[in-house]
């Protein structure tokens, strides 16, 4: 394989732009996506699982492997769980992170990039778990913000979801953590003109993934008030792909994970006003967006090409 | 008196830039200082009281009230204290702003606005104590962030001095309650531009200006590696007498008090993440820098024509 | 005066034992009691200042001092409160104290006990509005617990109820403060022997003791189910006037301000677990009940004596 | 198999006591121990794997399964672990929990005994990763306090030792949790009668024993200042044996995480102070001393008959 490919895990909780994050994990040239984990956040852990699966299977990603909790069936439908062939693995998602992450740093003997763009439960119940994963890994993390939150006035929806969990996480000396918080996510927005690049051709997964990030902008819109929605979490994978597209500075960051007004929040020491404590964390304060929007359109096409939404066009929902 | 004119009392900790929050509240023709109480954070308060006297002297302010702790003498010397003349009120300061603001407020049937640009201490013990000053008072206040800190990750420092005294200033139900934080004051920078404005006469007084402004400037500089020095202090005094030169929004702003990592931190819900509690706060948000600036240099220029230490030159240190 | 009376200033909120302890603090022989102050806890402000005058005027103690805010009328009657005539003093009570105790501090040279059978909030801004004060004064409470509470699992009601009031009194550095717990007055129990005691004669007032003490009786019967009611605030008066009676120990006695559970406990370190911290408390272990129990009927027979409800007997309730 | 043996697991930190809760949990007619994993505290995890193997070689229990992390030399002696024979599992020991004891609820049908002697920190891990064992299980659990700690002032070792897992394993839900706390396990002193006991024959193992509780007798003595000391670990098996031993209340336990004061705190709700949370927690309140020592002997003498000490007595230390 070839040396600048990077082998990538990928913990998610879809739900929302966790599919694009999938797509362009499993098309980036530059990246090697070992399996998917599932994380409950957006939904309970099962509609996760369904809608990851589903978006394996719509963007013909389907030899990919994927661990979570069992897929009960769900009544109301629309979202990319209707897509779902095939089932998870039964093992335990974690178990299996260990098993997969173990043998390929056995194998090429460097660290396998665990993405993670939910809520941090299953990294922390990995490291707590098997503490000997700690030097095979590097993290990056789509959460956490600098300022200002999402759901509450100083803290981002992920981190929110289990705080202790996070703390876990950047407190447990991996060699490398990377953290892309609100302050970039939020400027990598869907604009029309992105929408346009996408509507090029009118196959029935490109139809999809407009009615996905129209359904998206909505949301963004209503919930939110924001002009056009962000993409959050492919943000995470594309660091992985290309960080010499981002801007990052290393600094102390802990997780506060006591007070009723801000646990969860990622406190960045960002002007290293505190000397007690070590540099545990990268946050990226900038993105380039049009090399984003380049690689994330280009995952896209070529899913596009391999999907079986555009093959039985009768399967589109 | 000008039903324009605001009453004021202003509380401080000098020190820093509170000299020229002392000299824009006693010559700004729109504000009328009824008197001035010292509170420790800077210094202890002996000392922050000699600097608060020292600089109603030197300005040619010494019919204005002074309220603090006994005045001890110091040692080390080369600050506003040296031209202290007189003695502070022997009462305790709490008191003496109750009796002043009370009696103002019976007399002009408007409240009086407390400016506070220390810690939050004296303000608090006010409210706890007289309860019966809440509908009297306004008050506006330099400190807190809505983002990064100063002398924490999060926490800007006059909050960080006192937590407990904020919370119960934030909570006590004022009628109504200003904050301009550091977002808003590390954009009113003493460029050079501005001190060549002072520079304009050499008097003694004016040149004690620019020594202050060139100190100020090379601590920022040192400690915390701003290009130029950010003014905090007046830009609460010049916010009583501009509001319109700020923008400034409605939000909840919770102090926390007790986590280990943000104690003092001002928790403010710009974008309304929390629905539980009332807004309590006005957070400025921007400010026109050049209006300041000519307020703050007419207000030097007119301490500059009243100041005794240009009658008598031999006095400058 | 005799050198071994002590100088008593008595905070309380009556309501409950109050009375007895302030019965007990204007009648024992050994005891000097220069004046009352009352503070919200177990009623408003208003009403507890009104039940102490009542208990004042009531027991023949209208001679002493009391401070407390002003005092409304209310429609519900049966207390106290009935027997109140003239009115408290009309400055705040924390400056009364601090002119009443300095006073006497400077004319006998010794320290004045300043008893607290309430929340501490009174003695809290005493002690940081007037640091002055703190070597004048010792301080006696009534108030926190070794192990459960009585309001919360761990926690006790004056403490609960103004945490951050107990944390400042606690870290003043006062030069004695002996605080009287839980485990103490749950051992003061009014038994009917106790109660047989004061029916010796059926005077008015002493009948009013009765009617007080089985009130008391059939309150802790319902909410805590004690057989006998336990005395608490009189303990802490008597420490002051007979600490002989008692076994103390000095230790750490932290406050807890934070947490959700436990706001309000005091953390005692009995068997010394931490070391960081120097030892700031004496902790009452127990009481000599017989001992207690003579000197409180001792104080109420006095009262007794010259109640002024046994002149005219239909002012009784 | 009898109805009336209970299954049991047995999640210890030997180290101190633990030794005798192994030959309790492995010789005491009415239980079936069905394996033993270690958990950090007393010692690192690989020091207390090898105690815990030393134990149960030395006591003729080998057949019984242990489960720990990799058993590493040590350099210093003299304790269990010199017995050590054999190895532990290689498997993480959450895991072969989960293994073992739904295997054994399949097969009988009824919940297995997980006990704990050290911290919730297995236990913790073993919920959060397989909720799906919470209604096949019982939990009794060593540790914690009512009142005052040895640890801290109010907290006990073992719920020091890992908060947030006690956090976890209070709040989960399962069908049964009972703790023995500190007041409980400070009454079963192991007293010169009870050394006496042990002392009835002089067979290596004994002598082991009773070096063992000497060794134990001197530290509490050292650190504690106990005349005898108490064995805390073996009572939380005991109670599995023999509830009917103990006195218990049910009540709410809430676990304190983040006071500084006081994490790790069992908050006792035994007065029934607060209601907003449900019973989560019986609470051990007293042991019959005696029947617990008539137990604990008799497995001592019941592990002398089969230890392997006796047989080849030049393998004493």
């Amino acid at each position: 394989m070839d040396d600048n490919v990077r082998d990538v895990w990928l913990d998610c909780d879809p739900g929302h732009d966790d599919a694009l994050a999938i797509i362009l994990a499993g098309y980036d040239k530059l990246l090697n996506l070992l399996g998917v984990s599932t994380v409950a956040g957006n939904q309970v852990v099962e509609k996760v699982t369904l809608n990851a699966l589903g978006t394996l299977t719509a963007s013909g990603l389907s030899s990919i492997e994927i661990h979570g909790e069992s897929g009960l069936e769900f009544a109301e439908g629309g979202s990319m769980q209707d897509y779902a062939v095939g089932s998870p693995l039964p093992q335990k998602a974690v178990m299996l992170m260990f098993e997969r992450i173990s043998a390929q740093f056995a194998k090429r003997g460097r660290p396998v990039c665990l993405v993670c763009t939910g809520a941090l439960t299953n990294a922390a119940l990995l490291l707590l778990l098997y503490p000997e994963v700690i030097p095979m890994i590097e993290v990056v993390l789509m959460g956490g913000c600098i300022g200002s939150g999402n759901t509450g006035p100083v803290v981002e929806f992920n981190m929110q979801t289990d705080p202790e969990a996070a703390k876990v996480v950047f407190e447990a000396g991996v060699r490398s953590l990377t953290m892309v918080p609100l302050e970039v996510t939020h400027t990598a927005l869907a604009t029309p003109a992105v929408l346009l690049r996408i509507a090029q051709r009118q196959t029935p997964f490109l139809q999809l993934m407009q009615k996905l990030l129209l359904f998206f902008a909505q949301t963004y819109k209503e919930v939110f008030n924001f002009e056009h929605p962000p993409l959050h979490d492919p943000l995470a994978v594309f660091y992985v792909a290309c960080p010499s597209a981002f801007t990052v500075r290393r600094m102390r960051v802990d997780i506060e994970t006591c007070s009723t007004l801000s646990a969860g929040q990622t406190v960045c020491d960002i002007h290293r006003r505190q000397n007690a404590l070590p540099e545990n964390a990268s946050v990226a304060l900038t993105v380039d967006v049009e090399k984003f929007w380049d690689s994330m359109i280009a995952a896209i096409l070529k899913a596009d090409m391999l999907s079986p939404l555009n093959i039985s066009s009768n399967n589109i929902a």
